[in-house]
């Protein structure tokens, strides 16, 4: 039996409320037209205590403990995969949705891996509040943009390469960038303590544990979440992820193979009337997407459309689209997927 | 007849000296155990004049005139393509080898396109001081990395993604970049007169005209460069070129398709046995191809070497590359084809 939380003003707590995509949501939480009667902060030790200005009202980020997510309707964890799977189960024990920005849980065949305008059915699963997982940042963003095609034209095989930027890791990861520029400015060395490499005027394979295969994980997520989010376990993913020196939003490039033919032009419609794209293709004035138009924005951004030249008329097409992976890619996702659970509470069930 | 100018120093001159293509050629005489006998060099109004050390002498810049190639062996062009036009084929006329470093003559049926150690034998085409192109930069970064594949398993289609610095478009590009630096960690507006929008913490589709395909031209010469440097005609390449905050040094991720199984074994056997490569491969130490690592220096970077598992077994494979574009992707390549000529020469046509 689901509480019905849709007719009333709602109760969030948010885990990791100190870091970058916390910060985020929390933001977003003000701008969503979202009735709250309360919203709950959990931090680490280094960061309880602090006061954080929330609607009208003031609240102080805590430490997480047992039974702190009583009374709470909604969760939003994004303080890491080890946090995760100790404490969400927790929440949804306490009868609280648990929305999971993390990996703890994406491929867990139990939780359903959401991206409302794409699978928002995968809810169907929860017939109670349970554990719901974000995708990872470049999986949003790129199905975001593909999967208005994959409906048409079915997608069999796509190769991506990402230009992601360093918020990635973190905000401590766009203070480094930030800091190698004001160091250079002023002639002196650069410091890398989290990437071990220089991140100004450099770019470098992602910094994630690489597997057997010679796919590192942030490659590996792209295939597999794919899949799952798409229930198409044919798709065929390869991607290779790349830091670039860009402080917020990735990018991009995308080649797909379809199953069927899919023109430019009809791609250009399908992209232009799906929510969560703004269409930047403008060849004459070679305007296409940029992370830093993307960063703070909602919209995953999309250009570059063209039929791909190197496979038969319409069985291919590439793009370039740029989305803020704090944003799109992590948090606003998070608060999509409440949404979908509010409007979904409203019908008895 | 070819004049034998492989027992004796020779005669050079540079036209486009004092850009940035230009100077590392120079440097690059002055570290090749080239025997020189004259130098020239050549350049706009703007720097004529400048005098410049050459060897153990000094050089002065002067301005292109009829009858200036007179007595040389080889002319260097990277001016441009307008200039190239207009006196690669003067030099030809004057009794040297025109070595062009721009696109004007790449796709002439009857110029060679050549990368050392890749096509030498386009060559043979000349019997007599000619006009020899040199491709684009990424174009030789990706063929140095994949014809010691493709001559293994044949290569029938590549997908490329670019991360390109943007001294690509010349030295005052890596000086807006620079100067973007400052301006940000002083606090000051970016300004961008060459590229229009921010490059520093940003990344843009490559600067170059779209064309009906919606291909811009940094793209489609890495289709049609690549099927006349193989004399290939059937082999299908897309890429994305895409413009990175990097000052110097291209990298490029590279999905291979083959004719015939290609293990990740037996590919990294031959990259490691081939010449102007380095591989730099370690998956332990998330150690793989960065452009500061390969700016300034000779070989091609290859790393990120894996099957592609969106592909049957052995039939497809990944790489991700860097070069420097001005050293082997102009400069160096240029230097590399007066070698071959000069070793050519010794031998009677």
């Amino acid at each position: 039996m689901q509480k019905d939380i849709g007719h009333r003003a709602v109760r969030v707590g948010i885990v990791g409320a100190s870091g970058a995509v916390g910060e985020e949501f929390l933001a977003l939480l003000g701008e969503a037209a979202l009735l709250l009667s309360e919203v709950r902060l959990y931090a680490s030790e280094r960061s309880a205590g602090r006061k954080v200005a929330v609607g009208g009202g003031v609240v102080e980020i805590s430490v997480l403990s047992p039974g702190c997510f009583e009374g709470l309707d909604i969760v939003f964890f994004s303080a890491g995969k080890h946090i995760s799977r100790q404490w969400a189960p927790e929440a949804v024990r306490a009868g609280a949705w648990a929305i999971d920005n993390s990996s703890a849980f994406r491929m867990d065949p139990s939780v359903p891996l959401v991206i409302p305008g794409v699978n928002d059915s995968a809810l169907d699963a929860c017939e109670s509040p349970c554990i719901v997982a974000v995708p990872n940042c470049s999986t949003i963003v790129a199905l975001v943009a593909v999967t208005p095609l994959h409906r048409i034209a079915r997608v069999s095989r796509m190769v991506i390469s990402t230009y992601q930027a360093v918020s990635g890791a973190g905000a401590a990861a766009m203070r480094e960038l930030e800091a190698q520029a004001h160091d250079y400015a002023h002639g002196r060395p650069l410091k890398s303590p989290i990437f071990g490499r220089p991140c100004l005027f450099n770019c470098f394979s992602h910094n994630s544990a690489i597997g057997e295969s010679g796919y590192n994980e942030e490659e590996a997520k792209l295939l597999h979440e794919t899949r799952k989010i798409w229930s198409d376990s044919e798709v065929r993913v390869t991607a290779t992820c790349v830091r670039v020196p860009v402080l917020r939003a990735h990018c991009e490039a995308i080649s797909l193979e379809f199953a069927s033919p899919l023109s430019p032009e009809a791609a250009r419609e399908a992209l232009a009337n799906s929510p969560g794209i703004k269409i930047v293709d403008d060849r004459a004035a070679n305007a296409f997407p940029e992370p830093i138009a993307a960063a703070g924005r909602d919209p995953v951004l999309v250009g570059r459309i063209r039929g791909d030249w190197s496979l038969a008329p319409g069985m291919g097409l590439s793009l370039f689209v740029a989305g803020d992976q704090i944003r799109i890619g992590a948090a606003l996702t998070g608060l999509n997927i409440a949404r979908a659970i509010l409007r979904r509470s409203r019908v008895p069930t």
